[in-house]
């Protein structure tokens, strides 16, 4: 067999860094990751399972301090970056320089457009090499971008909310099927941990449970991903995210109006062939409908639809785990394509 | 003071009928109610708090059969039906022969038009009546339609989704600003004693906790309502229901492109304007939007809304309590309206 | 009708706080309460229903910086503090010497003995004042001081978990059938909002759902009241708290050995006898068992038990809400009896 | 490689079945199990992912009837019964007659003395062979039994609760520290999914959701279970289950009197110890304690503790995923003991 992959992880303390870590940990292809504490954490805990007591008694899982230095000489190729999106700016370009390749899960490096990116509020060092790594930077939705992810030095891991509208909506607008002056409308609800794991009055459980609240109306960062992925204006899209009282999974309800009259068996056919060759992506057979519970703790995209008596107006329903497809699994999907590996590998 | 009012409570062992049980004991104008099982209950518990092991301790809450010589002897004027909604299309003609009032907490008498009364597929035993009665019901929105209610021998009291739908969109319809041709789209979420108290594989609790599911797509009992209150073609408005693993609450996101341009504060005056008087409509001040629990055990409905850049998209978001404004509080709502008591006795 | 009672509450901003401004304000002896944010909350909101957007349309509820000179001008007779344990120690001798009568729902006043009191670390600038009010103090446990109650200047409320506790224990212990020598177990489980409002890792709703945690063995804080209060001694009582994966409710089962052989007939009249007069406990019907949700929303306490078949072990079934009966529901219950008012006067 | 084991499960669709179909699926040594209905459910789905959409997408899962010349057909040599008590009892001799080795997760093969089984209430066709089967039958706990299970032709796999609370308590009592006059108490809660698939209104979400109860108080079946492997007396335990608003997982609070003074360390040393080859019991460094949610979806049992200042006062925590280690995890580990492959085989 060929020598294993050395990968490093920069924020396994996160919640998608933890998952992220779990995956690595049973991938036939890489050695045990290494494990780096986000800058901000230095001086805290020196292993993982001190900050997730669930690891504890598989041996260690030592967290170490970010080095250069370190990296190289322990092999490490391949780093991610499961950090805050200023974080990731600003540890990017001396990942570049050292040679190594990365995959990032913020929304660092996803945007190109200079209007998307403006809510962000970036600082860059260096604005010239930031400008390039943005223009190199890879969009990581694996169902869209599969030829490019596999050559890319530096993946941008799509937002969470992102992947679940992008994935729902990409084959009726490529189909050209969709009446976009109707407007189109993403309906989102998002688990908890969607919201990260820095304790807030908004994550009090108090705060959460029994209720349902939607936030970042016509304002929220993924929308930008959502437009440029799919061609869109920001006018064609309204877009709503809702905090759920579950720890996690996402379902997003979205409204298209079609150009044409269909038949049910068309707009399936339009979903089936688009995902024709893609393992982590399910359609459902109507009327059957995804629910957030069929892909929690899988790398699946679960997509359904309705259509009504009309011919004309159709509900997408999406499904994901926001930790693994919308995060740490479609991080380890990409990685499997970027090194010619099953794109399951480490996600069955 | 004037003789106390003697009501009856026909299903008072549902969720419904327990919080309007609830209500109507502390009802300042009211004796005690007379309690009855559901016909399809006799030979069941005889006293409310078997059924409800709460109640226990505050003395007895004893459940009798329907009786129509007993309801006489006592004095019932008023019954309350928190039955199926085939049981209040059999009981209410009788209960008219009888002379009482009523108050239907199902969906029996609510829809005028027979296209949308199919998906209920009722069953009369003598169907002029029943048309007569159909023609007679008031639908039991107070907001909208206060003075009928005040005068009606039999009140349909709404659904809850209905009213959480409708009193978001009335403000704006009937200001004449409303784009319909773009269409309006509900995308509503509830809590699972909506679904009634019968054990089922969907209200099963594994099937329900740590997840979200969409269902009824195109086909919900409740958009005749929406549609008749509000004017609306079938056509203009998707609403898209959906189970939230809450015990009770109503969120509806309601999508609407307005066929001029605004600024929040005109479409905040709309809504102001046209609650102006009202009691049970509290309009949220933007930025601020209302949540799930914020009406939890009121008879609130809350608004509140947020307007695109563009001045024309808006989405609104509308709560309330599904057993109380969006059944048992809006039932007691609508009694002081037909007895000329304040609007908000024994809901405070 | 006599003239109102002027009350002020000082940290109405938190969970308990707000419950009991809740109560206060529907009480029909009270005047509107002035609202006092705590001192560490100066320069914060000032309304509470910015802290609490539930509040929101009733009108206002103001909330003012602490000031002894604007109490006296208002004529403020009654001072609840629900402050952190520190504050309210730092605050009541002040109050005393204002003339107020104080009733604190902190632990501040809690304990007679010093060993007990250690846990809390307080830090008093005048250790004879606080050594005087420490004896002065009257634990406001209405079912077992009622008559210490009517008469004292300050009240310290108790506990959540040390009501569900004595409650429970209180009736057998003080009829002498408890084999002591056996050890008692009061394996408890609360609702998170007992944690209080702050955000911390431990009440992320990511760490509390789907999951059950058992937390400060034998090292509770309200071990030292529960011991105090029903005579036993440290070794007599092991108390084990959990973390409930809901906002609110206690439910403690309680394990006791009897010195002699009862029939369960004899253990419920124990109990029925002991709270034969008391409005705010519920005894339940063996076999029927209280549950955690029989008296949310409520100030009930709930009793029930069950007798082996050898007749002397017990094990009793003790359910309260932490916020109401635990904390804001009891506080108003010890001003009805300092004021000599009916003992469920705001709490129907 | 060696030829791989057929297998089949009756009763895949349940919840544990639908667990232990998963794991048999990835399960290295074995083919695709055979998947057989519960006789009370022929006439419904003819393919598993139909009662479990989670399951879509992956190709088939047919569900059969059962017959025994098509397992004999087939190959089968070792059949999981996911099934009532009562059908369990009824299939095993059958079985048993055709050669089969049977691991049965119910509870109609785990009691040897009658006393505890009468609880059960079976009915058996033939008594003798009934008496013959209880005999011969090993229970599967791994960490007890290991060179039992190894050789057995019927497993009883154990309860949930039991595994639970024989676990944690058997390390202390068979190093005899344990005053087993003083009493041991268990008091346990467990997740939803514990009470089966069955909706009941005990099962409805509302009945369970921000609620807590106690249940079956000194009569739950799995006591005959603890007493029997741990060779206690019924008098000696009490075990109380609870129902938490959780889908799985179970703590067990375990208190224990030990008959000498002992530090921490020795306890710690006494769990280590006993377990120290076991690849599934995690001892839990004091202070951490076990948490519901560190074992859910894996077949660990975490086991903490702590000691009073006494030295002999113990609070034992236990927790388990009961779909798992609480079933069909365990049962799992019982097959791999059986064919002798690692105990992890499929469960990592």
């Amino acid at each position: 067999m060929a020598t294993k992959l050395k990968t490093a992880v920069l924020g396994a303390t996160g919640y998608s860094g933890l998952e992220l870590t779990r995956i690595l940990l049973r991938h036939s292809r890489l050695e045990k990751p290494l494990l780096l504490r986000r800058p901000a954490d230095n001086g805290g805990a020196s292993d993982l399972a001190d900050v997730f007591p669930a690891l504890s008694g598989n041996g260690g899982y030592p967290l170490h301090t970010l080095s250069w230095p370190a990296m190289k000489e322990q092999g490490v190729q391949l780093l991610f970056l499961a950090t805050p999106h200023q974080t990731s700016r600003s540890v990017v370009p001396q990942a570049m320089a050292e040679g190594l390749r990365v995959i990032d899960l913020s929304g660092a490096w996803r945007l190109k457009k200079e209007q998307h990116r403006a809510i962000y509020n970036f600082h860059d060092a260096d604005s010239a090499t930031a400008a390039e790594f943005t223009e190199k930077a890879v969009y990581g939705l694996p169902e869209l971008n599969a030829d490019r992810v596999a050559n890319a030095a530096l993946v941008a891991n799509p937002g969470c909310y992102a992947t679940s509208v992008i994935l729902a909506l990409a084959p009726l607008l490529k189909a050209g099927i969709v009446d976009r002056r109707r407007g189109i409308v993403s309906d989102s609800k998002s688990g908890v941990s969607g919201a990260g794991k820095e304790p807030t009055a908004k994550t009090h459980f108090v705060s959460v449970a029994d209720n349902l609240s939607a936030y970042s109306l016509f304002t929220h960062r993924h929308v930008g991903e959502m437009v440029e992925q799919l061609g869109l204006t920001a006018q064609e899209l309204i877009f709503t995210p809702h905090l759920l009282p579950i720890p996690r999974g996402i379902l997003s309800t979205i409204y298209v109006h079609l150009n044409r009259k269909m038949a049910p068996a068309g707009v399936e056919s339009c979903l089936r062939t688009f995902y024709s060759s893609k393992r982590w992506v399910r359609i459902f057979q109507t009327p059957t409908l995804p629910q957030v519970n069929f892909s929690l703790h899988t790398n699946y995209c679960d997509l359904g639809f309705c259509l009504a008596d009309d011919g004309q107006r159709v509900v997408l329903i999406s499904c994901l785990d926001n930790l693994l497809k919308g995060a740490a699994g479609q991080a380890v999907q990409n990685m499997n394509l970027m090194y010619g590996w099953p794109e399951d590998e480490g996600l069955q």
